[in-house]
C-alpha cells in the first residue's frame, strides 16, 4: 500500500491529511498560513510539515506517492500559481517548488476544482462520472468533473461558475470587478444582499428587521419558522439559483449537481427551492438531474487534492 | 491505410462522405431523407448507399474501419436516439440497426455535437485540445470539446448551449417550450425577430423597412452600407452573444470559440461584435479565448461524424 498527502491551502490556516492509496483519511492536521512577506514562508511551512509527519509515523519515502494541493486561485496546466491575492503570491510554480522542498512529486489545482474531485471521490457526488459541484460560501466557486477528470481550463479558470452573469443590468459590482455575477445572489453574502434591499423596499413585517447584523442562516431559520417575507426572499434566490444550474446543465448534461458550502447547510429546503426554480429554465433533456448535497465539508479540499495526486502519480 | 464513413443525417438530406483514416475526404454524396412510415427506410437507405459505394470504389470490407453518424437529436451513452421530430422517429438504436444493417461498427453522436468534433479535427479549432463551437444557423447549437472529446451528456443533451436561459423576462416562447433561450436571440431567427421588434417601437428610418421578408443576411448588409438601425439591432445581438459566450468560458475556460452556422458568414464584423461584449461578460482570467470562424461549412459534420467514429474503432 502506497499513502500520500492532500493539501488544502487556505489564507489563513493550511489544512493537511495523510491518506492510504484508497483514500482513508488516516491523520489530519492544520498549521497556520503565514502570508507575511509576499507568503514566502508558505510552501517550505508545508514541506516541513510533511517531513515532520512522515517522521512521526515512521512511513519511508518510497511509500509516498505524491502530494496533492489546492490553492485559493486559477492554477495553469503547467501547475503555475499566477496572482493568489490572499496568500500574497504572484507567480508561483507552485508543484515544481513544493517537490523540491519536501522530495516528492506535487500536483496542483485550483481550491474549489479540487474540492469537486473530492465531493466526486469520497462525497455527495460519488458514484457519478459527470458532476457539477458548486460552493455556495462566501462568493461562489465550482468544479467540473467530466468522466472522473476536472475540467481546469486553459488558464485555469475551468468551474469559475460564480462569475456567469446572470443579470446584467445589475448595478452593483460583483468583487471581480464585473456586475450581475451568480456570486452576487446565490453566496451567503449575496443572500444577505437581496435580504436587506427587500427589507429596505417594502414595509411588510418580518423578525429579520430585529437582527442586526443579519446573516444568510438568520433569513433560513427564519423561513423555516414561517417568516413570510424570509421566504419570499428566499424564493428569489432560489430563482437565480435555478437558473445558474439550468444553464450549466445545458452546457454539460451531467448526471448530479453536488451544492456545498455555508449555505448548503439549509440542507433540503434550498435542494427543493433551487429543484423548482431549475425545472422552469432547464432545458427538457437535462432534467433527470440528481441534486445533491456536499458531504465532506471541510476536508473536500484535502481529499480532492490526494485524488489529483493518485490521479498523476499513483498508477 | 483503413478507410471509413462520415454521415451527418439531416431532415431533408443524408450527407455520406468516405474518408482514409486521416481524414481526408475521398469522396461525398447525398441521398434524399425518407421520413414517411416514421423514418424506417432511413438507415436501410444509408447501409446500401454505403454498401454501393464499396462496391463502386472496390474497397474491401476488412479495409473499412467504422462508420460515424450525426443526427438531429439527443442520442445516449448507449447510442439510442429517443425522439429525432425531424426524422419521424421514436427510440431507435442507431448503433445497433446501422451496424446490423452495413456490417460495419457504428458511432452516433448529436449533429451539432459531431459538428463541434469536425471543426475541432479539421476545421476553426484545429491545434486546439479545449474548444467551444456555436452554430449560429436557424437555432443554436453547439457542442464542447475538452481534451479532444465531445462533452455528449448523460442523457446526450451535452452542448445544448442555445437553450441556456440568458433574458428570464422573455415573454415569447422558444421552440423548446421555454421563454429567453439564447437561440431566441442569437440564431437567425432570433437576429430577424430582434430585427422586426426594433423597428417596430421606434420611428428611426432604415432601409430595413422596405425589405419584405427581412431575412438575416440583409440586417447584416444593412449595418455595412451604413443603415444606423440596422448597426444598432446587431448590437442588441452581440451584446447577447458576447455574454453568452463569456457564461461559457467561465464554465469551461477554452483555448478557442469557433462560431459557425449561415450567420457566422457574417464573418469579421460578426466576430468583432461578439468580442467586444464578450470583454464586457467574461471572467478576466479567460478572456485569452480566440476567436474563430469555422471553416468546414455544410461538410463539418461528415467531417466529424468520421472522426467519432475513428475515436471509437481506429486505433
Amino acid at each position: 500500500m502506497k499513502y500520500g498527502f492532500g493539501i488544502d491551502l487556505g489564507g489563513t490556516t493550511v489544512k493537511l491529511a495523510f491518506f492510504d492509496q484508497e483514500g482513508h483519511m488516516l491523520n489530519k492536521w492544520e498549521i497556520p498560513t503565514v502570508t507575511a512577506n509576499n507568503g514566502k514562508q508558505i510552501l517550505p511551512d508545508i514541506a516541513a510539515s510533511i517531513r515532520a509527519h512522515l517522521v512521526k509515523i515512521g512511513v519511508a519515502d518510497q511509500d509516498i506517492l505524491g502530494v496533492g494541493i489546492g490553492v485559493p486561485g486559477p492554477v495553469n496546466n503547467q501547475g503555475i500559481v499566477n496572482m493568489c491575492v490572499n496568500l500574497g503570491w504572484g507567480e508561483v510554480h507552485i508543484e515544481d517548488e513544493l517537490s523540491a522542498l519536501c522530495g516528492f512529486p506535487v500536483k496542483a489545482g485550483n481550491d474549489a476544482n479540487v474540492a469537486a474531485l473530492g465531493e466526486f471521490w469520497k462525497g455527495g457526488g460519488q458514484g457519478c462520472e459527470n458532476m457539477v459541484f458548486a460552493t455556495l460560501g462566501t462568493g461562489v466557486g465550482g468544479g467540473i468533473v467530466q468522466e472522473g477528470k476536472l475540467i481546469h481550463g486553459v488558464h485555469g479558470c475551468g468551474g469559475e461558475i460564480g462569475h456567469m452573469v446572470i443579470n446584467k443590468h445589475e448595478t452593483a459590482r460583483c468583487g471581480c470587478g464585473k456586475r450581475g455575477c451568480v456570486e452576487q445572489y446565490c453566496s451567503a453574502t449575496g443572500i444577505v444582499r437581496i435580504a436587506e434591499q427587500t427589507l429596505d423596499r417594502c414595509d411588510e413585517p418580518s423578525v429579520l428587521r430585529d437582527i442586526f447584523p443579519l446573516t444568510c442562516k438568520d433569513v433560513f431559520d427564519s423561513a423555516n419558522t414561517g417568516d413570510a417575507l424570509a421566504a419570499k426572499i428566499l424564493e428569489q434566490v432560489y430563482d437565480y439559483l435555478g437558473e445558474f444550474l439550468a444553464n450549466l446543465c445545458a452546457v454539460l448534461d451531467p448526471e448530479a449537481i453536488v451544492l456545498g458550502g455555508g449555505v448548503s447547510k439549509a440542507g433540503l429546503p434550498l435542494l427543493d427551492g433551487a429543484r423548482r426554480y431549475f425545472n422552469k429554465y432547464a432545458f427538457h433533456g437535462t432534467k433527470g438531474v440528481r441534486f445533491e448535497l456536499a458531504s465532506l465539508g471541510n476536508d473536500a479540499g484535502a481529499y480532492g487534492a490526494f485524488k489529483l495526486a493518485v490521479d498523476a502519480f499513483g498508477k
